[in-house]
């Protein structure tokens, strides 16, 4: 009863209801060949992320973590912020304090991503999946300026940063959009139903700065004027570049994010939104993916 | 800097670390035409849940989150278990009382889907990526008997296992594998490091009743036994039958699933954990996860 490869573009039409609502292993979906308009399969990471009942309640789950966490932290006024890539004492992965140099505390903030992690680019997605002429960065500057009437909220994200400002914490948006687009992001955010973002104040933005994609100087200075209480978003550099530096396999990278110091802030400190369309979280030949020691064969089948 | 589709399968080698360390929109990739081995791209779902240090970390980050509701709720000793998708008094998706016949407390527990919920089917879907003939029931059959030492456990769940059993909360399994197969299923459980999982006790399964796949009935089963607490799974209907009940569109499914009073459970007694390789939260076209009003297309190009 496990519909599989072949059989899923045509999975409404030919299973039972028994076989199509179980949470049982199945095989994953081969994209389609070429997108061919409305009528094609959406790629299966679209099906989950952007139409399903699982990643709605997935993101629901998380922003209600993170504005319980926040709350709760707000409320013991904390000398330090979440730990946020920024150098301690030793060199490593650090914070910063939360007041300023005459003794005054700073105002409470939390810092969020933008795409994926609070807004849902559901015009450009859609056009992803219904061209083929491949990336176009000219597409998405165009989408960064005049998409705000194509995005929706993720789930859960209105509800929290309502609840954050009017526990008096303010939401601090550090995204890789452009910074010569300021204005078609905060138009997007608001469109969003997710308030107001001042570029400079609220708002950071790719080019505030000469370190480029990378997040940690922008997190520095975002801490200078705030206590960070906790960082949310799609991707592991949305906390710390140092997941994204170097060349690493992505279970190495895996590895780091998930042992150790780190693996104690995943939802106590560093809250991340699931996004598995774009990014650095989805690389990897299948070798890279599934280590030898896991390499499954049903009885009589050869390599 | 933007990696499209076109260049997703050369990322790793074309790409900038810029480029491939933002968070930023890019383009879905396409599944290769035909898997060829390890050195072939793996689905991007499998990337992101098996491969990436975010699904690692949002894995955690629910786990987590169970683990200090759900000590948390039993230290309130409830009257009533979780929602779980039982008649309740108005025939809607209720609950079960937490006393047995003669008033005494029953022992509290949290139930939880196993397979893409508590163990990762890495052997299975390792053979899935490779491999081109479609999906095989018997396959599936023989790999639930055999497979118990080509799994792992999803991270976080060891962690949130062993806090459950030493709080004196009794961790459930409740899955869609075979009856028949219940002692190879125990194997896996017990080799992923989650413990025991006793027949009719703790591990229920499909073909305990005639029921099928639908899970509401093994539910009760479990609930007149225990104070359910809280909820885990992949797929809605590891929650509620009623999600899956039908023939819904997607986004009629989210919608359900994301509003009104079941999306106050989303962390708070149900915890959903991220999967977007398999099962009833992958369907869909294109049209279908896109609805009209978000069918951006840049200036010039024509529907």
């Amino acid at each position: 009863m496990h519909p599989g490869r072949a059989s899923l573009i045509g999975l409404a039409l030919s299973c039972t209801l028994a076989a199509c609502s179980t949470g049982e292993p199945m095989a994953a979906a081969v994209a389609p060949p070429a997108p061919t308009g409305i009528e094609a399969p959406a790629p299966d990471s679209m099906r989950w992320l952007y139409g399903s009942g699982e990643a709605a309640g997935a993101s629901i789950q998380a922003f209600r973590a993170l504005a319980d966490y926040a709350l709760a932290a707000a409320s013991d006024w904390p000398e330090q912020s979440v730990v946020m890539g920024l150098p301690d004492a030793e060199g490593g992965t650090g914070s910063a304090t939360c007041r300023d140099a005459d003794g005054s505390a700073k105002p409470p903030a939390v810092v969020f991503d933008v795409d994926e992690t609070l807004i849902q680019n559901l015009g450009f997605e859609y056009w992803d999946a219904t061209h083929t002429g491949g990336y176009d960065p000219k597409v998405w500057d165009e989408w960064e300026r005049t998409g705000a009437n194509y995005v929706a909220p993720v789930p859960g994200a209105v509800t929290t940063l309502k609840r954050l400002r009017e526990a008096g914490i303010t939401p601090v948006f550090n995204t890789n959009r452009s910074s010569a687009n300021a204005e078609g992001t905060a138009a997007a955010i608001a469109a969003a139903g997710l308030g107001d973002a001042v570029h400079g104040e609220t708002l950071f933005l790719k080019g505030d700065d000469a370190t480029g994609s990378r997040k940690d100087g922008r997190r520095a200075t975002i801490a200078a004027r705030y206590c960070v209480l906790a960082l949310a978003g799609d991707n592991l550099g949305d906390f710390a570049d140092i997941f994204n530096a170097g060349d690493r396999a992505p279970l190495d990278r895996r590895e780091i994010a998930s042992r150790g110091s780190y693996a104690r802030l995943w939802g106590n400190g560093w809250f991340v939104l699931p996004n598995p369309v774009y990014g650095a979280s989805i690389e990897g030949t299948v070798g890279a993916v599934f280590p030898p020691e896991y390499r499954w064969r049903p009885t009589g089948e050869s390599q």
